[in-house]
């Protein structure tokens, strides 16, 4: 090029002949900033096929077309339904609360569409189950789908798979899992629609406990057949807009897991550790070796290696920052550490990678499912004084 | 003194008119090792009532007359019942194994000595319960016991202890304590006494469960109402002398724990967390601020006060080494921090510093059944498929 | 809105009457892929003026036209010249290598566009000071200019800003700064021109010596009155394309830095440090108070305020993610930490809001001319076995 | 035994036909304190040559009756020179101040008695000089004589030597050290005999640099060739006795200096460093590999192995607790920490072995000179505006 002219941009992303795929995204909350994020980064770092921000759908109109400039998507609209009837879209990313998110995404699935949907899977079993269905027609189709447990695509985490994997650690024997946040200490914190059960399904159990439970399950790559649990409200009262109201979700819980393998796991969740904002940590225990991780720290993991001699055995703090590690050869040199938004950025890489290579990605709603079912199983043993309960399937 | 003629030294510790107590220790292994360094030590650094290192006890003369003259006793002995007989000594030390604890802690108490003993209390709860009633008989006599819960005395509980009594935690609302180690890991470690229930009475629980569970006592005040428990055995056969024996105690347990307050309490232990040495961690959640302790880390206490403004909260690593500290102005200055022993040696201060006071000393043999009717009540819920069940007593 | 129809997406950002503002940047590698991503996502976050990515600038026409498809800009050129006299283009970002900087900053700021400068400043003391002249000149006909030192930005060292402002640091006695890397640790690593004087300027001094020696103009306010400084080249040859070849550039540098406060303040940067990635350290030490920082745990903070009682004095980890902190109101809930990447996203916010208010962006040319003084006198002084050096000005 | 009768106990040290060596010690402040701690216990945990605590030496002689008694001394004694005419002495440990180093040292090895002499050496490189003279004289006749530079016998830090003998690091280019601590943090704490040099010699240089240089030359197994150096005063005047007093002696001191084998290591102490309590920290950087060390974390050692593939590289944290470590198969189970003061119980171990086999122990007279050297280098440069300054003998 030897004018001094400037050149348009051309599209870099995607093969020739291939369609470009129309994203629409329902939802702007907190998750919906975080989706939008990674659809708007992910072609700038990872060779993604082609895609184009359509639509971001939500209920209020004015609110929605703000955050559709603001979060790049070319138009805003409020109606679901509509927009599954469109061409132009191929992929919905359901980011919406998670009592709708059944209706839509049976939907979406029903309508061809590729889906992600937002963890939990759904606010009831039975759902969760109808959910999973459609979901197994539709692959028969070619219409993928995926849940959005984002914590598998931490690096150290997918780093901690890989070790695992691998048996660096042996025979894992037992689990350490906990999240632990401290949003709610202050009792004079007000009702909100999380802490009523209706609205929330559950509290800390299905907001947290989730993604401990999905990573005992996604590192070990084993199942859970029986399961202790409790469940607790330090604050059973809170502010409402008219006088005190009930708190009926859990501020914490406790579960043991049985896994198939016979390895052992505790769970234990809290939204009232205070000082601690968002750690979600998890040990695991192998005889060859142990990994540490916290999610406050998210760029590391702590690997023991129990091989080496016993002289220098020490846990030692993996940066994972390097380009061996998984996904850091798009980022940025070693050393210099990404965020926990990217978590999404690589869930969206890797949904758009099986689309276009027509294989399903994974996590798959069978893997939403089964978490549903563990943590079924651990509000049925909490109501009944912790007894072990067997999970639904084992 | 003028004249350069060496002065022969007399005795420092003690009151005018005070008779010089004479200690009897009985066990001379890990503890009793441990044990006599503190007794050695601890009239170098704390003003402590007058005594004497009278007379070590062991079952192989020549093996306790060794260790005698190593560990700085003026006497060796194999007969405990005899050392009973002696005027010249006023306190037992009891270092022998868990099953003789009671026999020999009843005959002291009886005989009229101080007894202290090493935790725990007794392999069975029968026994606990009637040491706790000897000594309670001996306490109204003027005659002092105490159970050798030694962390007690590591200086950074202590000062968390301080600190949750001053109110500066709020309302505790959930503790997780853990203790792991991973001495076991190994499957071809060879089977001992301590992996037999008959001997040992129990494996990860009565031996370090013990330890955690004090700490929850100890630091919250607070008294256990219900517990559900777990035990697992990950290697349930290991090579004996004449081939693969039955390992009939648990590697790990699980636990959590109903305080009278309301508080919950999580208790994990393990034999085989591979990397962790000596890992007990206390992590205890108030509405007004938190603690973190690990004793591998023995001189640090972390501690967050939500008390001060958001913007500068955080956890803070208090080196546990300056005189404001507890036990602390005795030793050396200032981030010249002490070992994992001189729990002992605090342990001793204390013992004797309410001998000569004429009070009970503390924890007391009430405290060390405390703690064996939780463990007894973990093990009960084990067998119930972890069901709650009520703590004796409550 | 009661009807279905999608609404197209209208422009978030920027006051009404306002124009939107062109930007043009120059340089597509490590600093442009950076500088593209914060302005890509500035908007998504901050309530910034209007503006566009109108075109990225570099040598290669068929790499940049890839690069602007690819990071976000409408156009590509590859002639920065032409680029200069566009009417559409308001703001010049220059992430162009070092020697490339004067002369077209100079041009740029001459044509009445804002500039961005990546840091350092230049490769000579001469091409800064014109530079600086030039940006004063500028200012007076309301064109601003900045130059990058994104560490500024990361919210933990602006909140230490903070903190040493108010005081709670009391006076500062000295300073410990440390850049620590390793990517040069193999001798066989290949010559590049990074590595020759010529064409990089200096090495390790003013690649992260200056990030270190403006980190402690900025956090302290205060200016570096004398220096005494050393070079040194561990491998001082490397494999070239045609043989092996000189490295005339230091792998690592040592300076004493007297303030004019009366701080002293140390430095110390390699490339040498096995095992540290991206390790800028500071700690910072008053007589009330301490401050730590590690880029490598780029959300924390260290501080120590020696104003509570001695008993529980310690360093507190402040995990800088709260709305308190800044910058932070704009990202995610506590606890969810962000990236390196965002230092450059919180740059270009600054610089934007300082464009539209009209007032100066911070740090000024004159603040990289700073940095660059210190950075010869050090150079001086190593020439000068390491004799103490006056820096130019004081 | 089948008797029931108490066993007297018998000295189990030393083999048969050899002499008990009779210790004096010259001090009981800090330094006597933690070198008759260490006397006292050496026996209960090595096997080491029979020796007795035959004598305490001081000036006041209530005092030193009473420190004798506490600290398990036979006698005391105000007089050292008559305690070197005693037959029954046969090693006399200085503990006395810097100042009366020289002449007590030179005294005793002329009467035969071996000697430990704490650190450092002596206030002037002339008494230096004359005390590594009489130490050689006194070797040819079999006296031996030993520094006390007790932080060689950190486990940690001698297995940090064993690695980097062993070519663990590869090639050490670099070398970090430093000692913090903030005793003088308050500018109202008063003046003291440490703070005129007069009587201390020198301020932190002396005091805690002497430790960090001594490390340097200990772990790298080389020698300083031309140092740079600064000191500096920030407090230099404090409330004496009649009023406000002259400080002349420095708060913290810098250098850097150069090692014949080419590598560079920096030193930095400071008095000032809030919040640091006790920091000596080591960082050796070296091209296969590099150490970490904190002495407020005595028993951790952090390393990082750049030889393992760099998808596992990071730095461990060795809990220096095994068998396996240095000094560590003498005391408790793995994880069960020791304290700062058996540094002195380990150089005692070493020096009666030495002593025992005949050969001189290690660090000697001459190893205390050569760091004596290095400080009088740093004072010359510090004078000569940081100028690089030669080694004396380099």
């Amino acid at each position: 090029m030897t004018s001094s002219a400037p050149t348009p941009t051309t599209p870099q992303n995607g093969a020739p002949g291939k369609k470009t795929l129309g994203v629409a995204a329902i939802g702007y909350a907190f998750m919906g900033k975080a989706h939008s994020n990674a659809w708007r980064n992910v072609g700038s770092f990872f060779d993604v096929p082609a895609f184009e921000q359509k639509v971001l759908v939500g209920r209020d109109a004015e609110q929605v077309a703000e955050a559709a400039a603001r979060y790049g998507w070319s138009e805003s609209a409020t109606d679901w339904r509509s927009v599954l009837e469109r061409d132009d879209v191929h992929i919905v990313d359901i980011c919406a609360p998670g009592w709708m998110h059944a209706e839509i995404a049976i939907a979406a699935l029903e309508a061809g569409k590729h889906v992600l949907v937002e963890k939990p899977l759904a606010n009831t079993l039975a759902e969760a189950e109808a959910m999973t269905e459609a979901a197994r027609a539709a692959r028969a189709r070619g219409v993928q789908s995926m849940i959005g447990f984002n914590y598998r695509r931490v690096p150290a985490l997918a780093l901690a798979k890989e070790l695992i994997a691998e048996g660096r650690l042996g025979t894992v024997r037992h689990v350490r899992a906990a999240y632990l946040q401290d949003w709610l200490v202050d009792p004079d914190s007000p009702m909100t629609w999380r802490l009523n059960k209706e609205s929330a399904g559950s509290g800390a159990l299905g907001d947290i406990a989730s993604h401990a439970i999905d990573q005992v399950l996604f590192l070990l790559g084993d199942t859970v057949t029986e399961v202790s649990g409790r469940l607790h409200t330090f604050v059973d009262s809170r502010p409402g807009a008219d006088g005190p109201e009930q708190v009926t979700v859990d501020d914490a819980a406790w579960a043991t897991l049985t896994l198939a393998s016979g390895a052992v796991a505790s769970v234990e969740v809290s939204r009232m550790a205070t000082g601690k904002k968002n750690s979600l940590t998890m040990e695991i225990y192998g005889d060859k070796g142990s990994l540490l991780f916290d999610l406050e720290s998210i760029n590391e993991l702590g690997f023991m290696d129990a091989t080496v001699p016993v002289r220098e055995q020490g846990f030692r703090r993996i940066l994972v920052n390097e380009p061996e590690h998984p996904y850091m050869d798009a980022w940025w040199p070693q050393g210099h550490v990404i965020g926990w938004e990217h978590t999404f950025t690589h869930e969206i890489r890797d949904f758009l990678t099986a689309i276009d290579a027509g294989t399903p990605p994974s996590p798959s709603f069978e893997d939403g499912l089964a978490v549903q079912q563990v943590l079924a199983a651990i509000e049925e043993s909490a109501d009944a004084k912790s007894a072990i309960i067997q999970v639904s399937g084992h």
